[in-house]
């Protein structure tokens, strides 16, 4: 920090539309993470930028500013090659729980760090924690052995990475400042930079369950997050998928362990097993293992190894019965025919009323509670046939999630067309 | 307040460019006020509206909340027509102080509450408190009194006056959201509705040394303020005019009365008599009264009588002599020629240095400081002619005076083409 610059003066630039300087923008970050620039002033700035833009090497600035704002991960002399996954979130989107091991199992090492959930999507360490014994909270000195020795691990991520991200993402939340895809994509690609993974494949969810509605604008927010990834020196690669429906049969933290437990054991729903084989090829690639097939790890019980040797050194125990809520209701269908709309938002606010997610921070959430489909768009189904089971532990959440649903899934005469599950990947 | 809505809503309902309902601006603004919707919302709600406008029934409804979020003075029953003047501000402008008086003595009462000044340009309040003796507050009662007996009345706002507009303006301050149209039109027009004017003449200065640069955006300004007091049953209109040049010979506290009283005594500089006669002409029209003649009454003693009877009302000794700083030092002219260029932001800046104004709200200003210029741009000067003299009660301040007016100046051979000082008229 060499120079000082004025809050102000910075705002009116990126209100006037002149593009920032790198220490400008260094200087604001810094600045604000100590408190010297305010809230106010950071949220008349970020609806500018959402309003505004920014330029590519604007983003980059920003991104690797947050990453100065705190402490920096290395896995350097780990003897592997690292590389990560990130989502931006979806209703069902359980993938990272079989992706990691399975990754893992070609001798990669697998850093992930995850979060909670907040709203209609579900957080992984929410997920993992309905294990018994399982811990979200792994030091970097124990992260560190359990890639070298594991190859996998998935834990909560340290207050020290990107604080200035943190700080900021509380902001855009209460002032309508969310959407900006210069702030999606620094808050994102910080913390996966300061991480310290060499590689990283994007899921880029779009559709009406998914953050951003709308391909275009996912499109968009996936250039961005690779340009930055590859600039900052992290190969980085997305896939752009569908969110509108939801992903498998689960929603729902012990529901949708159950199903990972489904694929690592070779089974589990198509869709599911698709994205995970597609992500885990991206991976792999990234790492220099462009030929290594995916599918026969889950086939024969090599990630499954891994999963079970990667819960086990977080102290869950792998073959613990899981908990099971305490209320179950099931729909079933009025009439023969095909089902031919399931809306994931509607499935995804429903299990989160359930119990399988928070209203807010802190909150605790339900190991049993979520949604559990028996059908998906373009299947045949008879009167009388279970279409999903809600579960709850606290029955009086059935009625408002049955709320949540109406009208969100039909039953028609024609299938609908198929759509693709990935629809671009960007590199 | 029947409704309740959410503040990100609002906030992102405006940065997408929708109408914000008058049931929204209403919450928004009361909940503002209260404290429920928080600095770093409205910073960004305010962002929003610089950079995506709002309507004209958007304006209003804003302007409408701030009024409605304190006190409304009313000066009904009171015999006379009310007429009020609002200058956006600029350098050496003290028109305020020859035009209540000389409006007033035709009869018409003119409750004039003013402000002080930040930065470069002056304040009302602060010119007529180098009057020895004279307060700027006065009973909302004693000031129904003055208006009845005297006819004018120049104090400070109460405090209770559109509560919201204050702690908006405050943090638009810092926020970098003070240039937006709406915000500035809504602020202004929201405390002059609440005095209670039944008229209103508005003096929207344009040019280097007004807050609009430009005269688009000084129109755009005006035409905006003119729809909103018309629309909410205030008289209004406006004049654009030139502010690219100090307005007369001194600016200054105690220099600027002591210019005034000479304006009211029937001479004084042709600027400054031309637009006191023409906004008292607007003024006059507004209250019914279009054939009025205020040249005549500053001619005929008429205005200053008012005057001195204004003056006296509220302490001050109109006979007193007016406070002279201690230190005077003179700039003289270099060359023969004509003097082609006076800028007024840097004049306007040199007599904020020597002591005139306030870097923050709070501090005490010089009375006797200021700049008193001896020409003006056409004039034709000749070597060591005394071109302008500073006023510092404290030595120290000249260096950084002469230092702001450095190049502000020019002796040249041709003289510049005369623009005029009222541009246009608004009605």
């Amino acid at each position: 920090m060499t120079e000082a610059f004025d809050a102000v003066d910075i705002i009116i630039a990126k209100r006037d539309k002149r593009e920032l300087t790198t220490a400008e923008i260094e200087w604001l970050i810094d600045a604000f993470t100590r408190g010297f620039v305010v809230d106010e002033q950071m949220s008349a700035f970020a609806m500018a930028v959402l309003l505004n833009g920014m330029t590519r090497s604007e983003i980059r600035d920003m991104t690797l500013a947050m990453i100065a704002s705190g402490e920096r991960m290395s896995f350097e002399g780990l003897g592997k090659v690292t590389t990560d996954k990130h989502s931006t979130g979806g209703v069902g989107d359980k993938i990272t729980l079989p992706l990691a091991p399975l990754v893992a199992s070609f001798g990669v090492a697998v850093p992930q760090l995850s979060g909670r959930g907040l709203g209609h999507t579900g957080g992984t360490l929410d997920k993992l924690e309905s294990i018994p014994g399982w811990r979200a909270d792994v030091s970097p000195s124990d992260m560190r052995r359990q890639l070298a020795d594991i190859g996998a691990v998935i834990c909560a991520a340290g207050a020290g990475l990107a604080p200035a991200d943190k700080k900021l993402y509380a902001l855009r939340d209460t002032t309508g400042t969310v959407e900006a895809i210069p702030l999606i994509a620094s808050s994102i690609m910080s913390k996966k930079i300061a991480e310290g993974t060499a590689a990283l494949v994007l899921d880029v969810k779009f559709g009406e369950g998914a953050f951003m509605k709308d391909l275009d604008r996912a499109r968009e927010l996936a250039r961005t997050m690779v340009d930055l990834g590859n600039d900052a020196g992290v190969a980085t690669t997305a896939l752009l998928t569908d969110m509108s429906v939801p992903l498998g049969l689960t929603i729902g933290n012990a529901l949708e362990v159950r199903e990972s437990v489904e694929v690592l054991a070779g089974g589990g729903p198509a869709d599911v097993v698709e994205l995970t084989v597609a992500l885990a090829r991206e991976m792999l690639a990234s790492a220099g293992l462009p030929d290594a097939d995916p599918a026969a790890a889950l086939a024969d019980g090599r990630a499954m190894d891994v999963w079970r040797r990667m819960i086990a050194a977080q102290g869950g125990d792998p073959e613990a019965e899981l908990p099971v809520a305490a209320h179950q209701h099931t729909v079933t269908a009025e009439s023969d025919g095909i089902l031919t709309r399931q809306q994931a938002l509607p499935f995804g606010i429903a299990a989160w009323r359930l119990g399988a997610g928070r209203a807010r921070q802190g909150d605790a959430v339900s190991a049993g509670a979520g949604v559990e489909l028996h059908a998906k768009p373009g299947d045949a189904v008879t009167a009388g046939q279970p279409l999903f089971t809600l579960h709850a532990d606290d029955e009086s959440r059935i009625a408002r999630a049955l709320d949540a649903v109406s009208g969100a899934w039909e039953i028609g005469s024609v299938a609908p067309s198929p759509t693709p599950l990935i629809a671009e990947t960007i590199r």
